[in-house]
């Protein structure tokens, strides 16, 4: 037996969760503990309660709304994603699949649906990681990945204190973050954010994984001398040092893996002058593969081409490591449960790695999970342009629907 | 006739100054008409009312003082340098050309030595350019080789306005700032700024020309997408653009010419996240030379390397012509009289070209020039650890004191 969600109402919630934080050219700026955050927050919670569900808010800000099943021992099934987005992001990203959640239990709902396992949604605190870092924090508290105190503490660019902004805006709960009860599987909708559902002509994406990443950064400290006099042979330039890393970063992938990325994506020189040849650089490496072995190999080239490239210049270097999480393999029985949902419906589906990390790794250390994909259209992200078409939410949307209904009436 | 500057005066002068605007770590912190700038004009202009010199500011800002000679007829020799500092620069700079014109003032009036041609002493406005843009802006102004009006209206990073920060110290004279006098010749004393007189062993430097340069900036517009799912393939990486012509502008010097120097000092990224593709890069080059035919082909280099690696990354690019100034040769007369002074102070002295840019460069718009270099040690400028002896100091300031004598006493 299939469900289908009401698409008209789907598209709707959608567009209404838009508008707040919403951007002159269609994006959404709705950072983790922003005004916009709390005001989406009371709105999601208006929803659960209008559903009937029980409401749980955590220490940490993560929202939960609770369906009970019919078998008392039968464990949860958790359902959800993030409504927090990106500076200046795009409309879909993990909002897509926080409203799909809303959409299964409204579904359930109105069809009188029961389900053996109970159904919980849920909306985590600060997936982005762009006003406060790490990103997945919320998950990440709640999995026990991070201290509650430490991320507490953490503070933004304007030296805002999480837990202060969290008191603010009026979601610091009293509920412990972490597992509340036994959860028989976890599912996750979010938009692919790259392109191999468009390229491959395909509706949805089942993830049987997450790529692993490690994040650092490296530190070129030369010479600051003037441009005009100072001879070639006798710089010590921070800057071309960092260039031939940048230049290795961008061809290593080609090396290791199909699947392998690097990426640098901030860059600071200093003094930063057109006349002085530039002292300091630090710049970042982000490096991603489903293997651990092809991640670990990929950082050691990237810091071996720097020890050259500090040899060539004559000049001081420093890393430093920030962050690193392991490929993550999703269970069969997750992953079986959304290709299945996408074939009954007739969506044309395809398996695949997510290079991105979700909340769903979190999850993943608690329970069964695996996740839904959305086309993205152009691969596009984390800005305005971001685009995925109603068909395709409509189509991802279901999917999960359909996965989180055979997982919560499984005899398990 | 020699004429000999009092050391011990001469070393304390250069000490008294250093401490208006003095940093921490014994360098030097004196940006254009800010406060310090004020305080050490002031005590310049007392220093040369003291000596009885005819002071003239003009509506420039730019600081005359002068000397009468014994011909009424006979064109003035003109000496001196600048008062302002880059940010934590050094002590040296162009401030010990300046304290050296007004110990050469001091010691002709005290030897009462009459010269057949007038002595002006000058402190140019703004020679570093790097509170308000451009560099050498007072004696470009003076020279005619910008537009009063314009400069005026120049803005520091702050937005306060030139004009209004000149007359904010008080020194908006009312003198037009174009030449006021007939002129016979121009010297310039200022340190080496580069390794070539340390490395070959010499006392003074006799400069002969000095090099061009061509100042501009480029910017690569990809596309900002996530750095985890964006397959390499499908990346428009404006970082990754900019990191080759980075690296271009390094080893384009080894094949153009032996004094070819090219720098990019200054890059901007954006957004500038760790997990997001750069959009957005702007960096700048500097290419410097004797000869304008290397200039223009380095220039034409780069920006063909830009061509390419917007090609290679699919993206956009775009470039500014910032600056741009022709290489400049002395006049023999001056150059002479900077050699045969040294020579006859016994000092080994050796032909050079300058590297960077100097007032005297506007100067030689208009009189016949020349410079004197001070050994540089380590050819470190700009920074606080900037050094030169005060033997190298004295060298110097007593070459620039015979040759100006030389060149005032001069039957023309």
């Amino acid at each position: 037996m299939n469900v289908e969600l009401d698409r008209d109402r789907f598209v709707e919630t959608m567009r209404y969760q838009a508008q707040i934080g919403a951007t002159e050219d269609g994006g959404l700026h709705r950072l983790t503990l922003s005004d916009a955050d709390r005001e989406i927050r009371d709105w999601f919670a208006e929803q659960m309660e209008a559903e009937g569900l029980g409401i749980t808010i955590d220490e940490f800000g993560n929202m939960f709304g609770y369906r009970e099943g019919t078998d008392p021992d039968a464990g949860t099934v958790l359902v959800g994603s993030h409504l927090d987005s990106q500076p200046y992001g795009g409309i879909y990203d993990g909002q897509l699949g926080t409203v799909a959640a809303l959409e299964l239990v409204r579904t359930l709902n109105e069809a009188d649906i029961e389900t053996k396992h109970p159904i919980e949604i849920v909306n985590w605190t600060n997936e982005e990681g762009s006003r406060f870092q790490p990103a997945m924090q919320g998950s990440g508290v709640w999995a026990g990945e991070h201290e509650l105190a430490e991320e507490y503490a953490r503070t933004d660019a304007d030296g805002n204190v999480f837990e202060d902004e969290l008191e603010r805006i009026g979601y610091k709960g009293d509920t412990p973050a972490e597992p509340q009860r036994e959860y028989e599987a976890g599912l996750e909708l979010h938009i692919e954010q790259g392109p191999y559902l468009e390229e491959n002509g395909k509706d949805v994406g089942v993830v049987t994984g997450v790529v692993g990443f490690t994040w650092g950064e490296i530190t070129f400290r030369g010479e600051a001398d003037h441009s005009g006099p100072t001879p070639m042979h006798h710089r010590r330039d921070a800057l071309v040092a960092a260039a031939d890393v940048i230049t290795q970063i961008r061809r290593l992938p080609d090396a290791l893996g199909e699947r392998t990325v690097g990426t640098t994506g901030h860059i600071d020189a200093g003094p930063n002058s057109i006349n002085i040849i530039p002292e300091t650089v630090s710049f970042t490496w982000d490096l991603r593969d489903p293997e651990t072995a092809v991640i670990d190999e990929a950082r050691e080239r990237v810091l071996a081409e720097a020890e050259r490239a500090a040899t060539r210049e004559g000049i001081e270097w420093e890393y430093t490591d920030r962050h690193r999480t392991d490929p993550v393999q999703f269970s069969e029985q997750c992953i079986d449960a959304v290709r299945d949902a996408a074939d009954s419906l007739g969506y044309d589906s395809m398996e695949m790695v997510s290079g991105a990390g979700h909340d769903a790794v979190h999850v993943a250390k608690e329970m069964d999970t695996s996740m839904v994909f959305a086309v993205s259209e152009g691969g596009k992200s984390h800005n305005e342009s971001e685009f995925t078409s109603w068909d395709d939410c409509y189509a991802a949307a279901n999917t999960l629907t359909n996965a989180a209904v055979s997982l919560a009436t499984a005899d398990r």
